[in-house]
């Protein structure tokens, strides 16, 4: 069995409070969501990235992200399945808590 | 004295090489080059974006990027002089560098 897209229900009780509590928004005509996140300068954004990345390796799931300076841009979607799986949950919430940790 | 945008004569002398033989392009509508660089995957893409944030925080100046999994789309121009410098040639020289070394 592949990666399966989010049903309708997980949609309400997972993806909605991203959405509503943490700032990710859905891409327009494309079953993804992105979020902007700014640091004080490019160091951080890039530790930031490369926190991700590290992650992004290990579990086989990885983002699509612009960066310039301090700004880093980054769009979570499952190839496999053309939408949202809950490894995008999984990899936002992770992204989440590497920015709340590392910008205190 | 500030950042200059190269001259008429820096341009044919050492922007054309780079757009000649080594792949850059214009970006339309602006003063800047892109490129864009392949790997085998996610793991060798970041590798190659860590050694340009390296250099690229050491002699502060920072390329626009982005990544989607083996893919990386650099964007090159200065900030400050708003369109291409001498940094900008530096650094696409370095990138070619680090790519032409990082895929043999």
């Amino acid at each position: 069995m592949g990666i399966l897209k989010l049903t309708e229900e997980e949609r309400k009780l997972l993806l909605s409070p991203l959405l509503t509590k943490s700032s990710w928004e859905m891409v327009e005509n494309r079953d993804a969501v992105k979020k902007t996140f700014t640091f004080k300068n490019f160091n951080e954004a890039f530790g930031f990235m490369t926190r991700i990345a590290l992650r992004a390796d290990k579990v086989d799931h990885h983002p699509e992200w612009f960066n310039v300076y301090n700004r880093v841009e980054i769009t979570l979607a499952t190839h496999e399945c053309q939408g949202l799986s809950q490894r995008d949950l999984d990899l936002a919430k992770f992204i989440d808590n590497v920015y709340n940790t590392s910008t205190k």
